[in-house]
């Protein structure tokens, strides 16, 4: 048996989770909210509506956008953005770490 | 902000969790699972599935099961069912707690 668990930030709703964490790195790759939709399998107006809640939910930008030019427009992860990724990470990383030692505290073999 | 979360016990799948606790509570107060599963709103055909789900996912019965008999027949939660609900009580009260206390420390107004 183990520990199963979904956990995410809430501010009138889910306001940020592993789902946007991913996209966000993605486009941080990419410098391109299309090809990050598309590398997580999800079509670009899902990424993009799901980008507009989160947006509107936090109450600040995640994402600066760039309309066309020679490279076809592209996309950046905000400093505010930035900031609340690292954050989620290192939140995300004791998350992890607390529920296992709180379950094996319970449920563990070791006791 | 919040952080907000669901937390449940896997083996095979979901095999305990806040809704599982809920039924087995009302079950222990009213001695019945077509009581319990009325009370919160489900069929009883869905609490019997429910339960014979977890319990396959467990590989112990949660529940004893009187047939017939002048009171209609009841049902009765298990020692083993009784033991899981006290550790999942105490698990779960260390999970809100550890969470709250994780969230503060990466989201809290104090940094």
């Amino acid at each position: 048996m183990k520990v199963g668990y979904k956990v995410w930030l809430d501010h009138h709703g889910k306001a940020f989770g592993d789902g946007p964490y991913e996209l966000l790195r993605r486009v941080e790759k990419f410098m391109s909210l299309l090809r990050a939709a598309n590398q997580m399998g999800i079509s670009y107006s899902k990424a993009w509506r799901l980008i507009q809640t989160l947006e509107e939910r936090l109450g600040f930008a995640l994402l600066v956008r760039k309309v066309g030019g020679s490279s076809g427009g592209g996309s950046r992860v905000t400093s505010r953005g930035k900031d609340l990724m690292t954050r989620y990470e290192r939140f995300r990383r004791d998350v992890e770490k607390g529920l296992l030692k709180i379950y094996d505290k319970h449920f563990g073999p070791r006791k």
